[in-house]
């Protein structure tokens, strides 16, 4: 049903290294881009350096235009940060169609660890996307991905804090939106992978272990700051604590092919 | 006892948002670069592409030349990769010092749950180098950077495989050197801090849960692989598995000021 989405190959997107493991599709480029933590993103300062330069932010894909545009369709990228920050300042003074910048995102699932150091490897899922980025001028969207973005990190958040953001606030921060260009994704999953020259060799079969050790993300119990009020940590804070600890811990396992039982979830 | 080295501060790498959780110090920098399992790399592919490329790589810190050089002392970035991959070609034709780089390094330590969304943030540990890279050519440099490299994936493992690597492996991978200009780190730890005008806000305190949920990487039971022949995980890969859960989990509430009581730490 319905067709998928992917983003142009070109030259500076295009994966030639272990090519199967390579994706274009959007839903999938955007779903790691939506689900990690803390985003890469790469910019040029300027012609007197001669190094890009990298910084954290905190981001997510959606489209103010289009608010119902699910995860397969196109999305811009929109990024958080702070009014003097240098790359708010060189998006700002960008001409033509923006600030060219790379924003990355990269996760570990697993340790492949094989009879050779050469075919050890990660289960891993990384995307990168190339687009123009600008700041948001116009309220109403810079309002709507300041509780994109907060959502993101927690979702349902925006509505359980003190909002809207008063004058200051909304000064203080800046959101940029990237228009995409191109993006790939890279997927490895499965298991270890070694050569004939090695698994048929039995002196390097019995001595060397071979297996996945999973690697994945954990939320803790929530810890309740000194000043605050509320006896209880409500659930939407609980529920999203144990339902992507759920959802890591699995997906780290199905990507060796172990399916956990229910009990063992939780 | 001793003295601590930093970094230069050059308009490139200096801090200047939260400057009070900004380090210079090389130890600090080195050790959240070597205790991050996929690092961030950025490039300029060349002149004819406006976007910086970012590529996830596996890399640490160490000194082929003063291999007793310790953690706190100046180090080159080893980084791994194929030996027909972009950023390998660009930097065997680099003129001069070789291709200008940034490495980048981020984790996630727990999600600040303000009483507004200004203020939330997260706890991390991020650091960034700048340095020009180059591939090694030297073979003994090579194979040493190749158990550097191995081991800071899972340590002990290189001696525990079949090394070492034969003809085709050792021209199928490629070392990077890169030798550090400067670099930057930025650590935000501890819990929750609103502004008066929220604190003292009835309204909002009685209504907005406020701390902090910790966040870190755990390791899972290892999978053997189905042609694994070792009837036991061996203890340096279930002792790795251990402890790091226990430093990371560790760390994580550390940073908010709570020390996990013994039995709890397994």
């Amino acid at each position: 049903m319905g067709r998928t989405l992917t983003y142009p190959k070109r030259s500076a997107n295009t994966v030639n290294r272990y090519k199967h493991r390579a994706t274009y599709d959007l839903g999938a480029i955007h779903s790691i881009i939506n689900s990690t933590q803390v985003l890469h993103v790469s910019f040029n300062p300027g012609p007197e350096d001669p190094f890009p330069a990298i910084i954290p932010m905190i981001g997510q894909m959606g489209s103010f235009d289009y608010p119902s545009a699910d995860i397969n369709e196109p999305l811009d990228c929109y990024l958080h940060g702070y009014v003097s920050s240098r790359i708010m300042n060189l998006a700002r003074e960008s001409q033509g169609q923006g600030l060219p910048i790379c924003v990355a995102a990269s996760k570990v699932d697993g340790l492949i660890l094989s009879l050779t150091p050469n075919s050890h490897s990660y289960n891993y899922r990384s995307a990168i996307l190339h687009g123009y980025a600008n700041v948001v001028t116009d309220e109403a969207e810079k309002l709507w991905a300041m509780e994109l973005i907060t959502n993101s990190v927690l979702p349902d958040r925006w509505n359980h804090t003190r909002v809207p953001p008063d004058r200051a606030e909304m000064s203080s921060t800046v959101i940029l939106r990237v228009r995409v260009v191109d993006g790939s994704g890279k997927i490895r999953d499965g298991g270890v992978s070694d050569e004939k020259k090695d698994y048929s060799n039995e002196e390097v079969t019995n001595r060397v272990w071979t297996g996945v050790v999973p690697v994945w993300e954990t939320f803790g119990a929530p810890i309740p700051s000194s000043d605050n009020k509320v006896a209880e940590v409500p659930d939407y804070i609980t529920g999203f604590a144990a339902s992507k600890n759920d959802q890591n811990r699995g997906y780290a396992h199905e990507a060796v092919g172990v399916t956990l039982p229910k009990e063992e979830q939780h």
